[in-house]
């Protein structure tokens, strides 16, 4: 095993480490076993589309790749934890697919590519786990059980067996909360490639006549560089569109509109970037779109600057709230109350409805932040990570400020955040800011021993993105 | 109901007919019901990666499509042959859904956007179904018993339930072969995007060093265009690769190579094109290169010079199995035999394993070929049309010549075809010939009342190709 391997082996022992702090009667002996798991995981099963047939997109089982590095369908894992034994099973080759798809991998060359004791075929699967009939099995899915999977475990005898297990699922989940560096390295590849198709998008944003055009140029040069994946659907948004946080339809005519809106990522081998860019059309900020772009920096800057470990993240979420009470009162769009007062009616979650940010790893919104999606608190209920930071944690810093009418709306109609909180708007005001649409900034930050380190190189500030806009040059590495 | 919308009405008549033709006793009064069916179908759900809140790719069902026009997942439509009445069924408003993704069209937009005959909410579906407690309700997918549908169900009586119904598959099926002119339009527009893709490939291969260079030129130029969706995974092959049928890879350094062979096509409205360019590097073709792509350029105009109604498709594929078995001969590949003996000897499939085109509609390999994927005729059994064509038709036409060791070994071991065919290939020739790798040239046509016409416009003359490599410059309304 060589250091240029995804380190699957170290993984599973950081699982089992999770699995045991949670809880350490699975591994003792007390318990009608002998007190040392078996995890089973298992790749998805190639599926054509319906009545058709062309294979859905693939996407790698998180979790499967985690204790793998193995990026195909239709295999499974085990990994012994008595015996610190991993082994990956690979689907025999079928020389119909060769015709068609090429030849895969053979056992020799996934016997180097993967760090994994042993590769074996699936038809061993069944008869390997049955020799193990002694041990608990664990899965994270209703695997064993899934009439698509009975083929697989046709021949298997389970001693005992924890479906669906959401223990093990728990220890997967905060083990890839902290990203080791290999996995730093290939994150770091990831931001890279978003770094300079963020560039392009910002040097050719002449061109973009239409969303779809800008869409189009992030993903010309992320498959260029070799992500073939985003991390997500690219949101593409413009004018009024960048209200909408997840606007994925990318069809609308840029002409006439103040702001872009970009929220795209490169993914690199199964792992994201996550980053949003606002971009002033023709190189020109309107005065009402400066000034919010020049608040959700300050958000952003104030925020980021906080992260180290130890720190609350609900904390600077508030934070963020603060600064965008106290830059409304200023730009008079808020009035009539406190910061205090202002804050406590929750009606600035009317302009800033999400989290200030998500964990970020193989998921987009990736494992272990906690979120508490029912809170009554509206201002916290959509906040993905609900935790300390700890080194390791890979998050977003995402502010933002959108002038949405339907999210807007029911809080000027008195509907939601505290009873009348709706006096605290200047609605004569608010309504030179509709076109604004909104500015979200966001850049993936890694929590560091002594406080944090930003992924993302590509420029936020506004005279200079205006400078790349009217100019069309980036900076000269972009195009290496 | 305007022209200017897709004609979900017209099919749903069409499907009626043609499942009046294969059963007309579903029609009729001596069943135990009313003796007309209601059909009953359902768009997928929108759901996520496991474990994640990212929601997986999208792809409307072709079968509920084509009665709809409507591109929404979570919607079901019934169709009433009795009283001609169609209703779509959308889902309600979530107001949550539109903070992250839009305000959805409401229920008066989509009476204007689509060609039925009421809209109704996915709630009222179960009540409604209930009311013709006296019809049999079809399915074409197990959908009424699913365990995901239950709760669009929960309040439904049935009377007569066919689920899966094999015969209004067949009817769907039958109905699709044929295109109207609405159908036609969407596809000649993917035509035209896949044309001009096509040709900045062309003129902009020096710039592909690697292969995903060439996958990301033709995706950027149809995003461009507004198709965000390929028909199918680029096909993206340089060198030894283009003999891998469906190579999606596309991670191969192109130095060095003789060929490039792309397959590619772009999506629009849910209707798919499909065509194959073989360029060679620099402008120049190989004196291999240029026999084999002269020979398959022969094979395609010869077949498709006959196209049109009444003719068997299979004569078609074994007339370009003839002409590939002449050239050969006249190569020197193969040899020791007259050309009947050859064909006999079904050697000839060892370089072109896959059949000479298919249907294409909304999926890139479309329905009602009536293929037999176990014909003990190896030349035939990957032909995905077996039956005369008929006006109305889109076809491919795509034959190829590839040079596959993993192909061709079984046959140069005598382990396929007849027994000795093996003795009619020149094996010391042939050595010169891996490296042109495969060539395959595809269009798109349509078999008209009188012969046909050919919708794929990006040329395909050897030398025409070589001027725009070479200039780097493509026809000028390409880039209009």
């Amino acid at each position: 095993m060589t250091s240029d391997k995804y380190p699957a082996k170290q993984h599973a022992r950081t699982v089992t480490k999770q699995l045991f702090s949670l809880q350490p009667k699975f591994f003792s002996s007390d318990l009608n076993n002998s007190g040392s798991p078996l995890f089973l995981l298992a790749s998805p099963q190639s599926v054509n589309w319906p009545f058709c047939d062309q294979q859905q997109p693939f996407r790698q089982n998180r979790n499967f790749y985690y204790l793998s590095g193995c990026d195909r369908p239709d295999c499974y894992l085990t990994y012994d934890t008595l015996n610190d034994k991993l082994v990956l099973y690979l689907p025999p080759i079928d020389d119909e697919d060769v015709m068609w798809s090429g030849m895969p991998e053979t056992i020799l060359e996934a016997q180097e590519h993967y760090d994994v004791d042993e590769i074996r075929l699936t038809p061993q699967l069944g008869s390997d786990v049955s020799i193990l009939v002694d041990r608990t099995v664990f899965t994270v899915e209703p695997l064993v059980k899934a009439e698509t999977r009975k083929e697989a475990f046709i021949t298997a005898t389970f001693g005992h067996l924890r479906e669906s297990d959401p223990f093990l699922l728990s220890a997967l989940e905060e083990a890839r909360l902290t990203k080791d560096e290999y996995e730093l390295s290939l994150m770091r590849r990831a931001s890279l490639i978003s770094d300079k198709a963020h560039y392009r998008v910002m040097a050719n944003l002449k061109e973009a006549f239409n969303e779809t055009h800008v869409h189009a140029e992030f993903v010309y040069h992320s498959i260029r560089e070799g992500s073939k994946n985003q991390s997500y659907d690219p949101i593409c948004c413009s004018g009024r569109t960048c209200s909408t946080l997840h606007w994925v339809t990318n069809d609308q005519d840029t002409a006439g509109k103040q702001l872009l809106l970009i929220d795209a990522g490169a993914e690199w081998k199964n792992y994201a970037s996550d980053v949003t860019r606002v971009l002033p059309f023709n190189g020109e900020w309107t005065k009402e779109a400066r000034s919010i772009y020049d608040l959700v920096l300050k958000m952003q800057s104030e925020c980021m600057s906080r992260v180290r470990p130890g720190i609350l993240w609900d904390d600077l979420h508030l934070l963020a709230h603060e600064i965008l009470i106290e830059g409304f009162l200023e730009l008079g769009i808020f009035k009539g109350g406190s910061k205090e007062e202002i804050l406590e009616s929750r009606i600035s979650a009317a302009f800033l409805p999400h989290g200030l940010g998500h964990t970020l790893g193989m998921d987009t919104h990736d494992t272990a932040g906690h979120a508490n999606y029912s809170d009554p608190d509206l201002l916290f209920r959509y906040l993905r990570i609900r935790r300390k930071l700890i080194p390791g944690m890979m998050i977003t810093v995402e502010p933002g400020v959108y002038f949405s009418p339907f999210v807007i709306d029911p809080f000027l109609k008195g509907e939601l955040g505290q009873p009348g909180a709706e006096k605290y708007i200047d609605r004569l005001l608010l309504e030179k800011y509709w076109d604004v649409g909104g500015v979200r900034i966001e850049d993936d930050v890694l929590v560091t021993e002594n406080g944090f380190e930003n992924f993302t190189k590509v420029t936020k500030d506004p005279d200079e993105i205006a400078e790349i806009v009217k100019s069309g040059k980036a900076p000269d590495w972009v195009y290496v």
